[in-house]
Protein backbone atom coordinates (compact mmCIF):
# COMPACT_ATOMS: atom_id res chain seq x y z
CA UNK A 1 0.00 0.00 0.00
CA UNK A 2 1.45 3.33 -0.91
CA UNK A 3 2.73 5.44 1.85
CA UNK A 4 2.80 2.19 4.14
CA UNK A 5 6.16 0.72 5.02
CA UNK A 6 7.00 -2.35 6.93
CA UNK A 7 6.62 -0.47 10.08
CA UNK A 8 3.61 0.97 9.77
CA UNK A 9 1.73 -2.19 8.40
CA UNK A 10 2.60 -4.12 11.70
CA UNK A 11 1.24 -1.24 13.94
CA UNK A 12 -1.82 -1.18 11.23
CA UNK A 13 -2.29 -5.23 11.87
CA UNK A 14 -1.65 -5.28 15.48
CA UNK A 15 -4.22 -2.31 16.09
CA UNK A 16 -6.73 -4.36 14.15
CA UNK A 17 -5.84 -7.41 16.22
CA UNK A 18 -5.97 -5.62 19.69
CA UNK A 19 -8.85 -3.29 19.66
CA UNK A 20 -12.33 -5.16 19.10
CA UNK A 21 -13.68 -1.98 18.26
CA UNK A 22 -11.41 -1.18 15.45
CA UNK A 23 -14.44 -3.45 13.43
CA UNK A 24 -11.93 -5.35 10.69
CA UNK A 25 -15.16 -6.92 9.36
CA UNK A 26 -16.41 -3.79 8.03
CA UNK A 27 -13.05 -2.78 6.60
CA UNK A 28 -12.86 -6.00 4.94
CA UNK A 29 -16.29 -5.99 3.63
CA UNK A 30 -15.86 -2.33 2.65
CA UNK A 31 -12.74 -3.32 0.52
CA UNK A 32 -14.19 -5.77 -1.09
CA UNK A 33 -17.24 -4.01 -2.01
CA UNK A 34 -15.22 -1.16 -3.35
CA UNK A 35 -13.09 -3.82 -5.22
CA UNK A 36 -16.38 -4.75 -6.45
CA UNK A 37 -18.40 -1.94 -7.06
CA UNK A 38 -16.54 1.09 -8.22
CA UNK A 39 -16.13 1.21 -11.55
CA UNK A 40 -15.93 3.45 -14.90
CA UNK A 41 -17.91 5.70 -15.57
CA UNK A 42 -18.73 4.69 -19.36
CA UNK A 43 -19.05 8.56 -20.52
CA UNK A 44 -16.00 10.40 -18.64
CA UNK A 45 -14.09 7.30 -16.94
CA UNK A 46 -14.04 8.62 -13.37
CA UNK A 47 -14.86 6.34 -10.83
CA UNK A 48 -18.41 4.99 -10.78
CA UNK A 49 -20.33 2.97 -8.70
CA UNK A 50 -22.83 2.65 -12.08
CA UNK A 51 -22.53 3.09 -15.44
CA UNK A 52 -22.14 7.01 -14.89
CA UNK A 53 -20.46 8.32 -12.51
CA UNK A 54 -21.57 10.80 -9.83
CA UNK A 55 -20.68 14.19 -12.10
CA UNK A 56 -22.27 12.96 -15.44
CA UNK A 57 -25.23 12.06 -13.63
CA UNK A 58 -26.02 15.14 -11.52
CA UNK A 59 -28.14 17.47 -13.49
CA UNK A 60 -26.57 20.33 -11.64
CA UNK A 61 -23.61 20.25 -13.59
CA UNK A 62 -23.16 22.36 -17.01
CA UNK A 63 -22.47 19.82 -19.60
CA UNK A 64 -21.48 22.70 -22.07
CA UNK A 65 -18.34 22.90 -20.25
CA UNK A 66 -16.04 19.48 -20.23
CA UNK A 67 -12.80 19.34 -19.02
CA UNK A 68 -10.37 17.05 -20.44
CA UNK A 69 -7.49 15.72 -17.62
CA UNK A 70 -4.92 12.39 -18.00
CA UNK A 71 -5.94 10.43 -15.03
CA UNK A 72 -9.13 10.28 -12.76
CA UNK A 73 -7.37 11.57 -10.03
CA UNK A 74 -6.97 14.52 -11.68
CA UNK A 75 -10.58 14.94 -10.94
CA UNK A 76 -10.22 15.58 -7.48
CA UNK A 77 -8.14 18.98 -7.22
CA UNK A 78 -9.91 20.11 -9.85
CA UNK A 79 -13.24 19.86 -7.69
CA UNK A 80 -11.51 20.78 -4.74
CA UNK A 81 -11.32 24.34 -6.27
CA UNK A 82 -15.22 24.31 -6.02
CA UNK A 83 -14.66 26.61 -9.11
CA UNK A 84 -15.56 24.39 -12.30
CA UNK A 85 -19.25 23.37 -12.33
CA UNK A 86 -18.90 21.52 -16.10
CA UNK A 87 -17.80 17.75 -17.08
CA UNK A 88 -15.22 15.65 -17.06
CA UNK A 89 -13.04 13.71 -19.97
CA UNK A 90 -10.25 11.50 -18.64
CA UNK A 91 -7.29 10.21 -21.05
CA UNK A 92 -6.48 7.75 -18.77
CA UNK A 93 -2.44 9.02 -19.22
CA UNK A 94 -0.60 11.38 -21.49
CA UNK A 95 0.85 10.49 -24.66
CA UNK A 96 4.79 8.96 -24.12
CA UNK A 97 6.29 7.65 -27.08
CA UNK A 98 9.21 6.04 -24.76
CA UNK A 99 6.67 4.25 -23.03
CA UNK A 100 4.84 3.12 -26.17
CA UNK A 101 1.92 5.12 -25.15
CA UNK A 102 0.41 6.61 -28.61
CA UNK A 103 -2.94 8.08 -29.55
CA UNK A 104 -4.68 4.90 -29.44
CA UNK A 105 -3.86 4.08 -25.93
CA UNK A 106 -5.72 7.06 -24.64
CA UNK A 107 -9.29 7.80 -24.50
CA UNK A 108 -8.99 10.02 -27.19
CA UNK A 109 -11.47 8.53 -29.82
CA UNK A 110 -14.09 8.81 -26.97
CA UNK A 111 -13.40 12.64 -26.71
CA UNK A 112 -14.17 13.35 -30.39
CA UNK A 113 -17.48 11.61 -30.42
CA UNK A 114 -18.49 13.15 -27.14
CA UNK A 115 -17.97 16.80 -28.67
CA UNK A 116 -19.77 15.32 -31.99
CA UNK A 117 -22.74 14.16 -29.99
CA UNK A 118 -23.12 16.73 -26.64
CA UNK A 119 -21.73 19.78 -28.47
CA UNK A 120 -20.07 21.36 -25.38
CA UNK A 121 -19.64 25.40 -26.06
CA UNK A 122 -15.70 25.03 -24.09
CA UNK A 123 -13.26 22.21 -23.56
CA UNK A 124 -10.82 22.93 -21.11
CA UNK A 125 -7.29 20.84 -21.56
CA UNK A 126 -5.91 20.87 -17.97
CA UNK A 127 -2.97 18.55 -18.31
CA UNK A 128 0.64 18.58 -16.72
CA UNK A 129 3.00 21.41 -16.93
CA UNK A 130 5.45 19.10 -18.29
CA UNK A 131 6.74 17.85 -21.83
CA UNK A 132 4.68 15.12 -21.96
CA UNK A 133 1.66 17.27 -20.95
CA UNK A 134 2.56 19.57 -23.38
CA UNK A 135 2.47 17.14 -26.36
CA UNK A 136 -0.36 15.45 -25.28
CA UNK A 137 -2.40 18.93 -25.04
CA UNK A 138 -1.15 20.02 -28.61
CA UNK A 139 -2.33 17.07 -30.23
CA UNK A 140 -5.59 16.64 -28.66
CA UNK A 141 -6.03 20.61 -29.38
CA UNK A 142 -5.14 19.92 -32.85
CA UNK A 143 -7.86 17.60 -33.03
CA UNK A 144 -10.44 19.67 -31.72
CA UNK A 145 -9.70 22.68 -33.44
CA UNK A 146 -10.19 20.69 -36.91
CA UNK A 147 -13.93 19.53 -35.00
CA UNK A 148 -14.38 23.02 -34.91
CA UNK A 149 -14.70 22.95 -31.32
CA UNK A 150 -13.69 25.98 -28.94
CA UNK A 151 -10.37 24.78 -27.06
CA UNK A 152 -9.06 26.39 -23.90
CA UNK A 153 -6.21 25.33 -21.87
CA UNK A 154 -5.28 25.93 -18.02
CA UNK A 155 -3.00 29.04 -17.68
CA UNK A 156 0.68 28.32 -17.17
CA UNK A 157 2.26 30.76 -15.36
CA UNK A 158 4.07 31.40 -11.55
CA UNK A 159 1.91 29.31 -8.53
CA UNK A 160 0.60 30.65 -6.17
CA UNK A 161 2.84 32.13 -3.00
CA UNK A 162 5.99 31.58 -5.27
CA UNK A 163 8.52 34.74 -5.58
CA UNK A 164 9.82 35.49 -8.61
CA UNK A 165 13.04 34.93 -7.69
CA UNK A 166 12.22 30.95 -7.07
CA UNK A 167 10.62 30.30 -10.13
CA UNK A 168 12.67 28.26 -12.74
CA UNK A 169 13.13 29.66 -15.95
CA UNK A 170 11.03 28.30 -18.30
CA UNK A 171 7.62 29.13 -15.89
CA UNK A 172 9.25 32.38 -15.71
CA UNK A 173 9.02 32.45 -19.29
CA UNK A 174 6.07 30.94 -19.54
CA UNK A 175 4.20 33.50 -17.07
CA UNK A 176 5.99 36.31 -19.61
CA UNK A 177 4.54 34.80 -22.34
CA UNK A 178 1.11 34.59 -21.07
CA UNK A 179 0.55 37.86 -19.60
CA UNK A 180 -2.73 39.23 -19.14
CA UNK A 181 -4.32 42.84 -18.93
CA UNK A 182 -4.77 43.86 -15.48
CA UNK A 183 -8.23 44.22 -14.48
CA UNK A 184 -9.33 44.67 -10.83
CA UNK A 185 -11.01 41.85 -10.70
CA UNK A 186 -7.78 39.85 -10.69
CA UNK A 187 -7.46 40.34 -7.09
CA UNK B 1 27.91 35.92 4.56
CA UNK B 2 24.79 33.98 3.17
CA UNK B 3 25.38 30.49 2.70
CA UNK B 4 28.98 30.24 3.96
CA UNK B 5 28.73 28.85 7.72
CA UNK B 6 31.80 28.73 10.39
CA UNK B 7 33.44 25.95 9.06
CA UNK B 8 33.33 27.08 5.13
CA UNK B 9 34.41 30.88 6.31
CA UNK B 10 37.19 28.40 8.60
CA UNK B 11 38.38 27.03 5.13
CA UNK B 12 38.11 29.85 3.16
CA UNK B 13 40.27 31.63 5.46
CA UNK B 14 42.91 29.17 5.54
CA UNK B 15 43.23 29.00 1.96
CA UNK B 16 43.86 32.74 1.52
CA UNK B 17 46.29 32.59 4.11
CA UNK B 18 47.93 29.50 2.90
CA UNK B 19 47.66 29.69 -0.82
CA UNK B 20 49.76 33.07 -2.60
CA UNK B 21 48.03 32.50 -5.57
CA UNK B 22 44.49 33.24 -4.06
CA UNK B 23 45.27 36.66 -4.76
CA UNK B 24 43.99 37.79 -1.30
CA UNK B 25 45.06 41.62 -2.68
CA UNK B 26 42.98 41.31 -5.80
CA UNK B 27 40.11 40.00 -3.99
CA UNK B 28 40.24 42.40 -1.30
CA UNK B 29 40.30 45.56 -3.91
CA UNK B 30 37.03 43.86 -6.05
CA UNK B 31 35.27 43.49 -2.62
CA UNK B 32 35.92 47.22 -2.33
CA UNK B 33 35.44 48.20 -5.66
CA UNK B 34 32.23 46.73 -5.86
CA UNK B 35 30.75 47.86 -2.79
CA UNK B 36 32.25 51.73 -3.58
CA UNK B 37 31.72 51.37 -7.34
CA UNK B 38 28.36 49.23 -7.63
CA UNK B 39 25.00 52.26 -6.58
CA UNK B 40 21.41 52.17 -7.76
CA UNK B 41 20.34 53.09 -11.06
CA UNK B 42 18.40 56.47 -10.59
CA UNK B 43 15.85 55.54 -13.46
CA UNK B 44 15.32 51.93 -12.75
CA UNK B 45 16.40 51.57 -9.56
CA UNK B 46 18.70 48.37 -10.88
CA UNK B 47 22.09 48.02 -9.79
CA UNK B 48 24.63 50.37 -11.17
CA UNK B 49 28.04 51.48 -11.70
CA UNK B 50 27.48 55.15 -13.03
CA UNK B 51 23.70 57.00 -12.67
CA UNK B 52 22.19 54.51 -15.40
CA UNK B 53 22.20 50.73 -15.14
CA UNK B 54 23.75 48.79 -18.00
CA UNK B 55 20.51 48.25 -19.38
CA UNK B 56 18.78 51.11 -19.24
CA UNK B 57 21.94 52.88 -20.99
CA UNK B 58 21.62 49.97 -23.72
CA UNK B 59 19.88 51.19 -26.41
CA UNK B 60 19.35 48.06 -28.15
CA UNK B 61 16.41 47.98 -25.15
CA UNK B 62 12.60 48.79 -25.80
CA UNK B 63 11.84 51.53 -23.61
CA UNK B 64 8.03 51.05 -25.08
CA UNK B 65 8.00 47.91 -22.36
CA UNK B 66 8.19 48.42 -18.78
CA UNK B 67 8.23 45.51 -16.29
CA UNK B 68 8.02 46.24 -12.50
CA UNK B 69 9.63 43.74 -10.01
CA UNK B 70 9.92 44.02 -6.21
CA UNK B 71 13.68 43.91 -5.97
CA UNK B 72 16.69 44.16 -7.91
CA UNK B 73 17.51 41.03 -8.03
CA UNK B 74 14.19 39.93 -9.21
CA UNK B 75 15.73 41.32 -12.25
CA UNK B 76 18.33 38.73 -12.77
CA UNK B 77 15.90 35.45 -13.63
CA UNK B 78 13.50 37.63 -15.85
CA UNK B 79 16.89 38.42 -17.54
CA UNK B 80 17.89 34.61 -18.02
CA UNK B 81 14.31 34.20 -19.35
CA UNK B 82 16.07 35.85 -22.93
CA UNK B 83 12.46 37.23 -23.54
CA UNK B 84 12.08 40.06 -22.03
CA UNK B 85 14.30 42.98 -24.16
CA UNK B 86 12.24 45.94 -21.97
CA UNK B 87 13.53 48.30 -19.38
CA UNK B 88 12.74 47.45 -15.60
CA UNK B 89 11.22 49.57 -12.56
CA UNK B 90 12.37 47.96 -9.15
CA UNK B 91 9.45 49.08 -6.49
CA UNK B 92 12.46 48.16 -3.63
CA UNK B 93 9.88 45.95 -1.82
CA UNK B 94 5.96 45.65 -1.83
CA UNK B 95 3.47 46.63 1.10
CA UNK B 96 3.45 44.94 3.72
CA UNK B 97 1.30 46.99 6.45
CA UNK B 98 2.83 44.26 9.39
CA UNK B 99 6.23 45.96 8.41
CA UNK B 100 5.09 48.96 7.84
CA UNK B 101 5.89 49.42 4.76
CA UNK B 102 3.27 51.71 2.87
CA UNK B 103 3.09 53.24 -0.77
CA UNK B 104 5.56 56.01 0.56
CA UNK B 105 8.14 53.37 1.31
CA UNK B 106 8.58 52.17 -2.58
CA UNK B 107 9.40 53.52 -5.60
CA UNK B 108 6.29 54.05 -6.88
CA UNK B 109 5.73 57.88 -7.34
CA UNK B 110 9.18 56.94 -9.36
CA UNK B 111 7.20 55.03 -11.75
CA UNK B 112 4.14 57.57 -12.14
CA UNK B 113 6.56 59.99 -13.06
CA UNK B 114 8.71 57.64 -15.49
CA UNK B 115 4.65 56.45 -17.00
CA UNK B 116 4.09 60.41 -17.48
CA UNK B 117 7.44 61.37 -18.67
CA UNK B 118 8.35 58.34 -20.83
CA UNK B 119 4.71 57.01 -21.93
CA UNK B 120 5.39 53.17 -22.14
CA UNK B 121 3.50 51.14 -24.37
CA UNK B 122 2.58 48.77 -21.73
CA UNK B 123 3.91 48.55 -18.09
CA UNK B 124 4.56 44.50 -17.09
CA UNK B 125 3.43 43.91 -13.34
CA UNK B 126 5.94 41.15 -12.48
CA UNK B 127 5.07 40.39 -8.78
CA UNK B 128 5.36 37.57 -6.44
CA UNK B 129 1.86 35.18 -6.49
CA UNK B 130 1.45 35.50 -2.38
CA UNK B 131 -0.84 37.98 -0.84
CA UNK B 132 1.38 40.71 -0.43
CA UNK B 133 2.70 40.84 -4.01
CA UNK B 134 -1.07 40.68 -4.84
CA UNK B 135 -1.86 43.73 -3.28
CA UNK B 136 0.98 45.79 -4.35
CA UNK B 137 0.01 44.41 -8.27
CA UNK B 138 -3.70 45.43 -7.42
CA UNK B 139 -2.68 49.15 -5.63
CA UNK B 140 -0.06 50.24 -8.64
CA UNK B 141 -2.21 48.21 -11.45
CA UNK B 142 -5.10 50.84 -10.38
CA UNK B 143 -2.90 53.81 -9.96
CA UNK B 144 -1.99 53.29 -13.63
CA UNK B 145 -5.34 52.73 -14.54
CA UNK B 146 -6.31 55.86 -13.30
CA UNK B 147 -2.73 57.83 -15.27
CA UNK B 148 -4.51 55.48 -18.73
CA UNK B 149 -1.14 53.25 -18.86
CA UNK B 150 -1.52 49.80 -20.54
CA UNK B 151 -1.09 47.40 -17.78
CA UNK B 152 -0.39 43.89 -17.48
CA UNK B 153 0.53 41.18 -15.18
CA UNK B 154 2.53 37.99 -15.62
CA UNK B 155 0.22 34.36 -15.87
CA UNK B 156 -0.39 32.89 -12.45
CA UNK B 157 -1.32 29.03 -13.33
CA UNK B 158 0.52 25.76 -13.42
CA UNK B 159 4.27 25.87 -13.37
CA UNK B 160 6.58 24.12 -15.70
CA UNK B 161 7.19 20.51 -15.21
CA UNK B 162 4.20 20.13 -12.57
CA UNK B 163 1.29 17.73 -12.79
CA UNK B 164 -2.43 18.75 -11.83
CA UNK B 165 -2.10 16.71 -8.72
CA UNK B 166 0.91 18.06 -6.94
CA UNK B 167 -0.48 21.51 -7.70
CA UNK B 168 -2.48 23.50 -4.89
CA UNK B 169 -5.93 24.66 -4.60
CA UNK B 170 -5.04 28.28 -5.47
CA UNK B 171 -2.79 27.95 -8.60
CA UNK B 172 -5.25 25.36 -9.79
CA UNK B 173 -8.06 27.82 -9.14
CA UNK B 174 -6.11 30.73 -11.08
CA UNK B 175 -5.03 28.24 -13.85
CA UNK B 176 -8.57 27.73 -14.67
CA UNK B 177 -9.48 31.13 -13.97
CA UNK B 178 -6.78 32.68 -16.25
CA UNK B 179 -7.16 30.15 -18.87
CA UNK B 180 -6.39 30.80 -22.89
CA UNK B 181 -7.88 29.69 -25.94
CA UNK B 182 -5.23 26.89 -27.89
CA UNK B 183 -3.66 28.03 -30.51
CA UNK B 184 -0.97 25.62 -31.65
CA UNK B 185 1.82 28.43 -31.50
CA UNK B 186 1.58 27.95 -27.50
CA UNK B 187 3.42 24.63 -27.87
Amino acid sequence: MPGVGPRSAERIGLWMIQKKEAKAQEIAEAVIRAVREVGVCERCGFFAESTQCAICSDPGRDSRLVCVVEQPTDILPVERTAMFRGLYHTLGGRLSPLDHIGPENLRIGALLGRVREEKPEEIILALSGDVEGEATANYIGDLLEQEGARTTRIAQGLPAGLSLESADELTLLRALRGRTAFHRSNS
